[in-house]
C-alpha cells in the first residue's frame, strides 16, 4: 500500500535526523531558550527579512492556532474564519475550549474575500445590539487553504487593509506554507507575508519536520506580550525545546524548506496531469500538494487496491471527490506507480 | 560547563534515534493509530500486567496533566494537590485555564498523607455551605515528588482507599517515574501502581525520550470515554503520533526504561554521598535523581564555575539550598568531575 | 411613545409586587432554600404533573442557558442549535465562554426538524475523523422560536426520539413559553412538555415577573447532579433566592402565568389582523406575541412617530421587516391606538 | 426564630418597593440603558465625586467579581486575594471557571498588607522561571473583610501604590461597603475610595436592595472597554435593567445607603457590648455589622432556641466561635430581645 492520503505519513527529512544525532549529547537549557532555538529563530527572521519579527516554536498546528488565538482575543471576542476552516471544523473545539467563538463566513475557492469580511464587520458595528453578539477580534485564514488554493499578495493586502481598518490582527495558518510558496499561483515571498499579515505560522509537521511549527509575530510589539506563558499554559512548550530548534535550523539553512516543498508540488502536478489526461474532472484546481480528482466508483476501487487516499462520503452519485496528497517524502517511483495505474483505468 | 540543573538537558537515548532512523520512511496513518503506537501501548499494558488498562501517548507533562484533569472533572470540581505540586505552581495556570481550581493541602516530605486528604474531604462534606465551595473531584500526586521522595505501596493504598471512599479518582504524575522505581525507597512495581491508582502517566521526557508521556487508565472503563477528543482539543495529539509510539516501543522493550533510570539514581547517590562526606547537610534526603545539598555561598560560587545547578533564592542566610539532577544521560566522567570538585571544597 | 419593541419594557404583574410587599420583612434563609422557593418549585412540579421533576430558579435567560449547558456537556462536546438560535447569536458568546461550541443546523420556520438533526448526527458518527470534530452532547431548541413559531407535540416527540437514539438530552428554552401555550398553534400542556424534553425552562422575565426563569429537569436523576454548585459558580444564585420564589409562587398559583399569556397573544392577533386587513404581508405567520409585518418605509416612518418597534436593517428594498411585540403588560388602549394608526396608513 | 445569621434575610428597604410600585408600568428600553439606570449611575458618580467614573449595575456579588476579573486579566494571569477571601473560598470556583487562578497571600486581621503584596510581587518577578508561574494581573480585596474589619485610607493607599508600581489594578469588593463606611474605624469617603482603588463595587444585596451591585471603574479609560459585552456573556445583564437602576436611585438619593448602614452598625455595637459585658471574648474585634463572640456550648444552645446565628465547626474545644449579623432590616426590638437573652446567660 502506497499512501497518498496525507502529508504526514513519514518521519522527517534525513538532514533533521542527522542533526538530532549530531547534537544528541549536547547539554542545553530547556524550554526553548537554548542556542538551537535561538539560531532557528534568527534564520526565520532573516528569511522573513524582518529583524523586528518575534519567532516562537511550538509542537503542533492545533497548539499554534489555540495559543495564538488565546493570546490575542479578549473574552467577548471571537475569531473570524471561513466555513470549513481548520479551526472551525477539525480541531475538536480547541478554540471554543479557550472560551472563543469561531465566527464563520462563506469562502470563495476556500478563501476569505476582503469584501466578505468588510461587509460582515460593517454590519456588525452597524447593529445596535452588537454588545449581545460576539465581537470579531481577529481574522484567521490558512494558505494553502483546506482546498489547496493559495492567497495572492493582492488578496492578502486587501484583507489586511480591512483588518487594519477595524483594528484587528490578521493571522495566517501556514500548516502547508511551503507547498503554497512552491505553487505556480504563488506571488509571495516570506518577506511579503511578514508585511501583509500580523501573525502567521510556518508549518513544519507537514513540510519535512518530525513535528513543530514556527509562529511569527510581525505586528505591533504588544501583540506577543508574555506569549511564552501562554505557550506553557497550553502545554505547547517542550522541556527539550531544542528539538524544535534543531529541526527549524535544518529547514531554514540552505533553503531546505523551500526545496523540498517544490519537489512535492511538482509531483502533485504530475498526478493532476495524469488524471486530467484521462479525462477526469477536478473538484477544485489546486496548485499545491493536495489534488482533488472526481472519480467514478470503479476507478476508486481499482486505485484503492494499491494506494491509500481520501474519499468523500458516498452521496449516491456515481462519482466521488477524492484527495491525493504528496509531501516532501513522496518518492518519484511511487508517483510513477500511481500514474501507471491511472493510465490503466 | 557541565549541567546538573535538570534532567532534560540532552536529546534522547541512542536506541530511540536509531529506531527513528530505521522507521523514517515507513508510511503509517496518523494521530496515534499507527502500528508503533499500538505496539508501545501493548508493551506498556504488559509491563503493567494489566490487560484492561488503556494507554494514550501525549507529547508533554503539562499536557498530560491538563488533559487528564479536564477529562475527569466536572465544571464545579477541582483537583486536590499538595502545596508546591507541579500543577499548583509550575504550569502557568494550565489547570485553571481549563476552568478548575487546584485545591492545595499541606504535604509531608513532599507527599500527600491519606489522613490529610481524609480530614479535608470529611470537613468539606460536613460543611453545610459546601455547594459554595469547589468540590474535590480527583486527587493529583506525583511520585517522585518535587522533593525527590517516593510514595510507598502502603501510602498509595491508603490514599486510594480514601479516594474510593469518596468516589474520586487518584491520579499519579510520573514525570520521573523511572527514577522512582530505581530508588532504594521503592517497594512498587508498575503492576502495583496500576492497582493502587486510577490513572498515572509514565514520563518519557525526563527518562530517555526526546519527549512524550504515556498516560495509563487503570480505573473503570467510563473514565477515559472519548479521551482522544480531549487530547486533540488540547493540542496534545501529534499528527505523526508514531514518533511517540516508536519512542515508547524502545523504552519498554528490553527493560530500557528501568535500566537507564537505575543508572541515573546510582549517580545521584554518588553525588549525595560526596556532599555528605564533606559534612554538608541535605534539605531533604531524596532517594532519587534529584539531590538537595545545603551549601555555603563560597562553595556554591566555586562549583558554579564548572557546573550548572539550581540555587534557591538568597534569603540572607549564609547557606542556600541547591539542586543537582542526574538523568539517563549523565556521564560517569561528569559525575567524577563533580565529586572531585566537591572533595576540593 | 408607546413601546411594542420588546416584551420586557415594564416592571412586573401587580400581584408580584403585592407579594413582595407582603413578605418583605419575613426572615428566611438564603440561596433558594427558603419556603417561598420550595413552594414555587412544588407549584411548578404540580403544573408539570411530574413529581420527579427537579426545579431550579435562576435570575435570567442567558444564565439559564449557560448553566444548563455547562451542566450537561463534557469538554469535547457542543450543543446543537438552529442557525439564529438565541445561544448561537444573541448571548455574546456565553456558551463558548464555558468552552463549548454551538453547532448550528438549518431551521425550517425557525424550528429544528427531527430529520435535519438525525441526518447531522448520523453523518457525524459515520465520519471516521469524528474524534477531531466537536461531538454533539445536547440539543437546544426554543419554543416559541425567535420567529414566534411553536413546536407541536409531534415535532417535539420526533426530536426527543432522535435525541434518545443518540443518548443526548433535549433542552427547550422557554423564555416566552407562556405565549407559546397561549398560541392557537399549541397542542401541548406543561405536562406534555415535561415528557417530551429532558430539560426546559419556564420564562418569567418576559411573562409577568421582574426577572427570573424556572429550570425544570425531567430527565434521568443524574442529569442535575450538583447543579446548585454550577448555579453558584455562574453567578446565577441570588443570596435572596426567595425573591425568585415569591415571583414564581404568584405566577403558578391561580393560573396567572397562563392567563396573562393568553391576553398578550390575543392582542398580538389583533395587531396582526390589522396589518393583514390593510394588505400588508407578514415575514412569517407567527401565532404568538411577536408579529413581523413587512412594511413600506413611509408606513414605518409614520408609525415610528408614536410607537417603538424593531425594524430590520435597510437593505435597499422598498419594504422592510418589522417586529411588534405584545406582553402581559400591554394595554388594550395602546393596541387600539396602534390599530387606529395602522388603519390610517 | 429571630435571624442574625446573615445580612440578607429580608427583602428590601420599603422605599425601594415603593419606587418599584410607582414606576411599574413605565415603559423603558432594556439592558440597563434606561433612564433609571442612567440616573442611578449619575447619583453614584456624584457620591464618588468622580465625573470620570464609569458605573455598571449587575445583579449579584459573585457576578460582579467574576465579570470584573474576567474583564481585567489576560489568560496567563491570576488575581491576588488573601487566604479566605470570598473569591478564594466561597464562590464555587467562579474565578477559576473563567480560567484564572486565585493566588492567595496571608492576611492580617483579614486584610492584605501592602508589604505582603510587595514582597510577593518582588519575589515573583525575581524568579527566573516566572514564565511558568501564574502572573498576578490584579489585586482583589474586600472591605469590610470576611472578618468584619475595614481598610483605612493609609492601608488602601499603600496597597494602591504597590499596585501602581507593578502596573496592576486594585479592585475592592464592597459587598458590605455601607457597613464599612458606618464603622467607627472608617476614615474613608466614597470619593476617597474612588481615588485609592481602580475598581470597586458598592454592594446593594446586603445593604437595602432586593439584589444588585454597582461596579465603579475609577482607573484608566481602557479598563472597562466593552465591559457590557462581558456582563452579557456572564449572564449578569438583566433584560429589565431598570430594576437595578430604580434600586440604586433610591439608595443614593437622600443618603439612604449610608443612613441604613449606620443604623445596622449601631445595633451590632450594642450586641458586641452585651457579649463583652458578660465577659465573653471576641474572635476578632469587628467594627462593622458582623460580630464574632466566642461562646461556651451551653450559651450557644440556649441562644439557639430563639435566634439563628452561625456557629463554627465543633473542634472539641469547650467554646466555639459564632457570628451574629445585623443589617439595614434589623429591628430594635429583636436586638433588645437578643441582649435580654445574653444578659440572662
Amino acid at each position: 500500500m502506497i499512501r497518498f492520503e496525507c502529508d504526514y505519513a513519514e518521519g522527517c527529512h534525513p538532514k533533521i535526523l542527522e542533526a538530532l544525532q549530531k547534537t544528541n549529547f549536547e547539554q542545553t537549557c530547556g524550554y526553548g531558550l537554548d542556542p538551537h532555538s535561538k539560531k532557528a529563530e534568527e534564520l526565520i527572521k532573516k528569511a522573513c527579512e524582518n529583524e523586528d519579527a518575534r519567532v516562537y516554536l511550538v509542537s503542533g498546528g492545533t497548539q499554534a492556532n489555540k495559543v495564538v488565538i488565546a493570546q490575542v482575543l479578549r473574552p467577548h471576542q471571537g475569531v473570524v474564519s471561513v466555513e470549513g476552516g481548520h479551526i472551525a471544523h477539525h480541531e475538536a473545539g480547541a478554540i471554543e475550549s479557550s472560551g472563543h467563538k469561531v465566527v464563520t463566513l462563506k469562502p470563495e475557492n476556500g478563501k476569505l474575500k476582503a469584501e466578505t469580511l468588510k461587509a460582515y464587520l460593517a454590519d456588525y458595528w452597524a447593529d445596535d445590539t452588537h454588545e449581545h453578539i460576539v465581537q470579531s477580534g481577529m481574522v484567521y485564514i490558512s494558505s494553502p487553504t483546506e482546498l489547496g488554493t493559495v492567497y495572492t499578495k493582492a488578496e492578502l493586502s486587501a484583507l489586511h487593509n480591512v483588518c487594519r481598518e477595524y483594528n484587528i490582527p490578521l493571522y495566517l495558518d501556514g500548516a502547508r506554507l511551503g507547498y503554497g510558496f512552491a505553487s505556480k499561483d504563488n506571488d509571495l515571498t516570506l518577506a511579503d507575508l511578514s508585511r501583509v499579515t500580523d501573525i502567521f505560522y510556518i508549518g513544519g509537521t507537514k513540510v519535512g519536520a518530525l513535528f513543530g511549527e514556527a509562529i511569527v509575530f510581525n505586528g505591533d510589539k504588544g501583540l506577543d506580550q508574555d506569549f511564552r506563558s501562554l505557550i506553557k499554559q497550553n502545554g505547547a512548550m517542550l522541556a527539550k525545546g531544542r528539538i524544535l530548534g534543531i529541526q527549524f535550523e535544518e529547514l531554514f539553512k540552505d533553503n531546505l524548506y523551500f526545496d523540498i516543498s517544490r519537489k512535492a508540488v511538482e509531483q502533485a502536478e504530475r498526478i493532476k496531469k495524469a488524471f486530467l489526461s484521462k479525462g477526469y474532472k477536478l473538484w477544485i484546481d489546486s496548485p499545491t500538494n493536495q489534488q482533488f480528482p472526481i472519480l467514478p466508483k470503479d476507478a476508486i476501487n481499482k486505485l484503492k487496491e494499491k494506494f491509500a487516499f481520501l474519499i468523500w462520503p458516498d452521496t449516491g452519485e456515481p462519482k466521488l471527490i477524492t484527495r491525493f496528497c504528496t509531501s516532501w517524502a513522496t518518492k518519484d517511483e511511487d508517483v510513477d506507480k500511481l500514474i501507471d495505474e491511472i493510465n490503466k483505468l
